[in-house]
This record gives structure tokens, sequence and C-alpha cells, in this order.
């Protein structure tokens, strides 16, 4: 506890002595008339003439081609929930570090005034001409999948809502080497994701996706199944994966499962849960700070392959391993929509980063070499 | 013409080179899992915790306080036109260089997929969490006036169209200047501004917020006058300033003149025109790159006191004087509206940084030292 209060007065003490995060730096310096008549008037009328006469050539000739937008309302940030834009601002700072140093693209966060479906899916458009990706962000759960749904018809660029599928797709990779790792077949077996939340719905798609048949999702009010009258549309369409049609809470899930995925929040699953899933449980219990379930206990209870969305612990599910590779990669290859496919593609792609999964390490770490190349190969 | 030719050639290749002229650089390295929970999760969140709490405090916490945000519709942009967003993103990208390399201010630009005043105001309000200021840029008149007035009414950050009241206090101080080197008093001196845009109407206002008595202005109809029956709303407010009563067109306006300001297109004032204002007529030709009359004709007709918009010429009008520093005072001292006076006090600190103006400069280069200081001081 003491080093986690040393933590947050060191960062804030950080923050405050850096101003801000990033800066906007001129790629040539302008240091006399010369300069400014190229890089300003009247030589840059000449590529503006350009661009208006053949606009594609923005790509060339702009920063477009290598700018993402790291967008959010702020409406449901890490742990804290709804804390506005300004709240939200070091967040989507600090993702724009980890695109620059991972993966050298030219992010800019944009916080919103407004947390209202339509308005935010115009803004976005409205702005988009600048950039050449859009990286949705901390926008809560059902407003981000109608957002980021009609962000992805309406624009012609990439758009994707990191809290959903940079998480499913580790979870993917993840699972794929959890599952070498217990030497099981993952196709047959049975998985329960806990939360229905963001990254609940994107972990459940995406496994249904790459082929898993038989997967639970539960909601805090239990399991998503056709008796629930309480779904909306979003939950309604995770019950068809419920194929056993199974009915009830997270005991009634969890008999016999093979893996669990925690997306929901502290303490949800007890050593007594896990003790009701089949042999060798594969147990990720993603919420951060405070987990489903510590590793401890889980192991308590007999798993011992298990991940967690914290930095502290073996087999972190850390969505910096995959949204600066699917954005390198989409610009990269002119990609204009990120596909399901190309996230199963990433999926195992990072899944293949490990070269021998053991129960120590089976998902990559942030700082391994080339995986950024790996995930951008998978998406072009 | 051939230098022409080449100047546009290079700066294409330039930009081509570069493939954009910013970037978005972290101000930290990041290269460990504890840089990681310094700068990202899990530290971050304590700096979101406290802006939460405390909204003000992202002025110290996050990059707000000194960054921009350079937004056009690309509906008037340089001497082209309506070019739309993407092709108006090379001279915002430009504008951002000068913003870094003139004033240390982080500036990125924002070109919109709209050109609707509501939505563009909408658009704004709603990206400017991110920002502590908003230079707009290059939008058409009339549609220009509407947007800044509102947006200075419904933000509490500073707010300026460049287009108008860079050029504005540019004048302004290039004027105070060379009615010093005339040797003429310039509070009841007779001004001519010919055109009514964006620039000819901030011109105009400021001019007469300053003190001048005596200013007529001229849209491509005529003299603005109470006989015309074809003025919107922001060309009737420039009648009154009209205090003569003058109708006409040029000519009318120009007999007896001290000082015409060309605010409009290549060639629409003449040597015979020159010729009829009073004795060493003051002639600002900006229209960029083919003036309104050349210098060289200009000097014919008898003029010696000559500013162009353009760099290869002595005295030149360059917005670049101003907006640096205007926002660097604005951010500084906290300033949440750009006034008129701080306008006017920034026109004569700008005048002042010629010590002696003479012929060939009574307007200050953009590389003069400390420009961006002496105006910044005079908005804060």
């Amino acid at each position: 506890m003491k080093s986690d209060k040393d933590l947050k007065q060191r960062s804030i003490a950080l923050h405050r002595k850096l101003k801000g995060k990033i800066s906007v730096q001129p790629k040539s310096q302008i240091k006399t008339i010369q300069d400014l008549s190229l890089f300003y008037t009247p030589g840059v009328g000449a590529v503006s003439a350009h661009i208006a006469k053949k606009p594609s050539s923005a790509r060339e000739l702009t920063i477009q081609n290598n700018t993402v937008a790291v967008v959010s309302d702020g409406s449901a940030v890490l742990g804290l929930g709804n804390i506005g834009p300004e709240a939200a601002l070091p967040v989507m700072e600090g993702k724009a570090m980890l695109f620059k140093t991972f993966a050298d693209i030219d992010a800019f966060p944009i916080v919103l005034a407004t947390q209202d479906t339509e308005e935010i899916i115009k803004t976005v458009k409205n702005i988009a001409p600048t950039f050449g990706g859009i990286n949705l962000e901390d926008i809560s759960a059902p407003r981000c999948f109608e957002i980021e749904e009609r962000l992805k018809k309406e624009l012609s660029i990439p758009v994707m809502h990191d809290d959903q599928h940079g998480t499913a797709v580790v979870v993917l990779a993840g699972l794929i080497n959890a599952f070498k790792v217990a030497k099981k077949s993952m196709m047959n077996s049975r998985v329960v994701v806990v939360g229905a939340g963001a990254a609940g719905t994107a972990v459940a798609k995406l496994l249904a996706q790459f082929g898993i048949a038989d997967i639970v999702v539960l909601d805090s009010r239990g399991i998503l199944s056709a008796s629930r009258k309480d779904l909306n549309k979003y939950k309604k369409e995770l019950v068809r994966l419920n194929k056993r049609k199974v009915v009830g809470g997270i005991e009634e899930a969890l008999v016999d499962a093979d893996a669990v995925i925690g997306v929901s929040g502290p303490k949800s699953i007890s050593t007594r849960h896990i003790r009701l899933m089949a042999d060798d449980p594969i147990v990720f219990a993603l919420a951060n700070p405070a987990s489903e379930i510590t590793p401890e206990d889980a192991r308590l209870a007999g798993a011992r392959i298990i991940a967690t969305g914290r930095s502290d612990y073996p087999n972190q599910v850390n969505n910096s391993l995959v949204f600066p590779g699917i954005f390198r990669g989409a610009l990269d290859g002119g990609v204009k929509s990120i596909t399901d496919i190309m996230k199963v593609h990433a999926g195992e792609a990072l899944a293949g980063a490990v070269k021998n999964p053991t129960v120590q390490k089976f998902i990559p770490g942030p700082f391994d070499r080339n995986i950024v190349k790996i995930v951008a190969k998978a998406v072009k």
C-alpha cells in the first residue's frame, strides 16, 4: 500500500514537472525567410494546390498518413469511471506517448466536451481529415459499440475502440498459449467471460470468431441467456454464444469450464468458484488494479495458468502489445477498416511471439522485441 | 517567373520528403515497466483522479495550457479559395511549425470536413478541452465573423481568427510607423481600406478602435455607405466609420486620402488612383502573391512609404509577427479572451520594436529579436 501511495505521488509530481507529456515538434527548422517561403507562404500554396487537384496525395504530402487521434469523452476512464474530458487527458497523452514510443505513430489526444452519442460521431467525422486513423478510448458501454460501428461505417479510415479490441486481441493471444501450456484443445473448450462491458463483449466475440464454440458470458446480474428480459441489443448478441443454454450465475457458468476471463471488477471470483472448473483451469483476472481474484488465491484454488492486468505479476494482458502494431499495420497497408479477421491474425501472431509458452510466460511483455512488427505484419 | 516555378517544385519535393511537417513527441522516454507505470497505468490514474477533483489543475498537469488548435475548414486558403480540408492541411501544419518555432507553443492542425457555421462552432466546442487556445484560420467571410464571435462567447479560452486580427495588428503597427516616417498626424488622417473580407473588416475596426476618425472601406462593388442596399450586417457596421459619408468607387474614396490599405486582390489599385491621394501617400498593397499595385508602380505614382504581403520586398505585413506572441501572452497570462484593447497594445508594441522607422524599414521582420516577447507582454 505504501508503494502504491508513493507511485501516485511520484506520478503527480512528474506530470507537474513536465506540464503534459507530449509536444508538437517541427520536422525541420525555420531559420530564414527562405525556410518560411518553402514551408509556409508562398511555397506551401503549391502543395495545397496539388492536393486540391489530387486529394489522395495528402497521404504523401501531409501528416495525415502517420497521425492517429486518441479520442475520449472521459466516460469510462481506468478504474475511475465517468470523470470527464480534462481528467481523461493525462491518460490520452500517455497513450500518445506509447503510440510514438512503440510504433513511431504521431498520435494526438482529443478529449470531448460531450457524451452524446450522435454528437461524438459527428465531431469525430468533422475532425477526421487531419488523421489517418481514430483510436477510441475509455468511452462507456453500450454507447461505445454504436459510436465505433457508426464511425467504421461512415469513415474510410481505420477506427478502433481499444478498450474493446486491444484487450480482446491480447486475451486471444494469451488464451492460445494458455491452452498450449495446459495441453488442451482450445476449440472444444468451455470459456466463461465474467463481465459484459466493452472489453467482455469484444473478448467474447473475438473468441467466437476464432472458433471457440462454447462461450458463456455474465454481466452483474448473471449469465446472458434467452430467458433474460433485461438485455440490450449488444448483450442479446452474446446469448447465441451460450450454446448449451446455461442459465444462472457465476457458479452455474464455471462448472467444468476450462478457462475464465474476468473483465469485470474487484473480487467477483472466489476460490470456491475456481474449484468448480475443469482440471488445470486457466484464470485471466484482468480488472486493474484490484483484480477479480488475486493470483495467490487462484493458485490456492488449484490454478497454475494465470494472467492479470497488472505489470507486477507475470503474463500481463496489456493493450500496448496490440494498438501500436494494429495502427502501424493499418497505416502502412492503407487499410480502410480493421476487420475481425485482422484481429484474429494479430492475436495468433502475438501468441507466436512467445516461442515456448510456460506458466511463467505465455504472454509477451510490452518491451519484447519486434512485437509491433509482428502485429503490424498480421494486419497488413 | 522561373524562380516562382522553382520554389513551387522545391516546396512540393520537400513536403514529399518530410511526409508532413510536424510530429508528436513524448517529453520523456518510456523504456521500462517502471516508466510505463508512472506515465501510463496505474500511476496516471492518480493524476486523472486529482484533476477530476480539481479541474483547474489540468492547466498544470496536462498539455492543455501550452496547446493551441489551428482550425480550418479550408474555405479561404491563401490565394486558392475554397479548396477543402485536406488541401488546407499543409498550411495549418506550417502554422503549427511557426507556433513552435517562434513561441514554443504546441499547435496542432484540425481541418474540418464541414463548412456549416453551426457544425463548425459545435465541433470546436466539443474538442476544446484538449486546448488552451483556438486559432481559426482560412475560413471565408462572412461565416468567419459569426464563428469567431460565437466561440469567443461560448468558450472560456482565447479564440482568434488570425486572418482577421493577425493582419489587423500588423497593419496597425505598420501604419503607426508609416505616419511617423511621413511626419503626419495619424489620428486626423484619412485612411481607405480596399477590401471588406475577413482582413479588411478587422483592419478597419482595429484602426477605428485605435482612434482614426475617418476610414472609408470598399468592397468589390464600391464604397460601403448608407446608400448601399446590398450590405450584410458585418459590412453595415463599417458604414459608421465612413464619417464624411463618401459614396462611389475607389477614385472617390482615394481623393486626399493619407493611406490606402489593399486587402483585396491583384491589380485593384492603379497609378492613377495613387495620384489622387494626399501628399506623401502611404500604400499598403497586401494581396499575395500578386498585389493590388506593385511597389514599383506605387513608387512611379509618387509613393515612397510602401508595405506589401511579400517577403521579397521591404516591410512585409506578415501575421507571424503577431499570432505567436498573442497566444504566448494569452496562455501565460491565463487570458480568457483576446480583446480589442489587447490588439491595440500589441500593435503599438510591435511598432515600437522598430526604433527608428525609415522608408526601408518601418515594419519588423519575422526573425527580429524579441518580437514574440514584446507582443506577449502587451497582451498580458
